[in-house]
């Protein structure tokens, strides 16, 4: 029986999960500072809220904001296309977010989120960060 | 007796460790591109490497990711002030790097740090992303 024929509401063969709008900070929200770059865009860094992994770094206006707390999930803009797009909409890897946090100044967000499916990267790696260009000893703090 | 009246060498009454210069990988770092923004910068997202806390994003160009493979500390390029500042010279707080990681198309760094001091925020804050403008329950990973 094709979905077409379904007399009730059709249901995706491969049923995933929506994602739950956030309760938001509306205050916060009006703080921060999209102004600073001539694009309206600040960075997103969506860290893996299991294990801290940095997973990506995409960027945010106002609006992909709103959507991303509206929807539960992460949508960003992109720079190169000139375009709006939600994470995971054609891989299927998509990311549910727990939190949203702002930097001092409005103009850096976190993003906590579930990670689904093999993970951020379009590479097929779980991070983007998968390279280590320099390594050193540190410093421990005392 | 005053530093300036000992012979030998002399040692601040703060003493503070110096960095110590990164093992780097010279293909990766010459993989960076910092030129598609205008200003040749890229965000760094500096984490903490005990426990993954975010701590800030701040913006490097080539010569500040130089600097701070060479140096062991971090360096940035302020947007605002138009000059290379190194984290802790004037507040003490310093980061000793420990790794330094770039993303799938080498538009973004996550940078790896001992933070000493209070922490990275100059508001006091151990982290600049101290606020949550939107929290949901997610959709844990299956």
């Amino acid at each position: 029986m094709s979905p077409s024929s379904v007399g009730g509401s059709w249901t995706p063969s491969s049923a995933v999960p929506e994602g739950v709008a956030l309760m938001s900070d509306e205050d916060l929200v009006a703080a921060m500072d999209f102004g600073k770059d001539a694009d309206g865009l600040v960075p997103a860094v969506v860290q893996d809220v299991v294990d801290g992994t940095v997973l990506t770094v995409a960027y945010m206006d106002a609006e992909a904001l709103r959507r991303t707390l509206e929807s539960g999930r992460t949508w960003f803009y992109s720079r190169s296309r000139r375009e709006y797009w939600q994470k995971g909409e054609t891989s299927g890897d998509r990311q549910y977010v727990r939190e949203v946090r702002m930097d001092c100044d409005g103009d850096a967000l976190v993003v906590l989120v579930d990670q689904h499916g093999r993970g951020a990267c379009h590479t097929g790696e779980r991070t983007c960060f998968y390279r280590t260009l320099g390594t050193g000893p540190g410093v421990p703090a005392p």
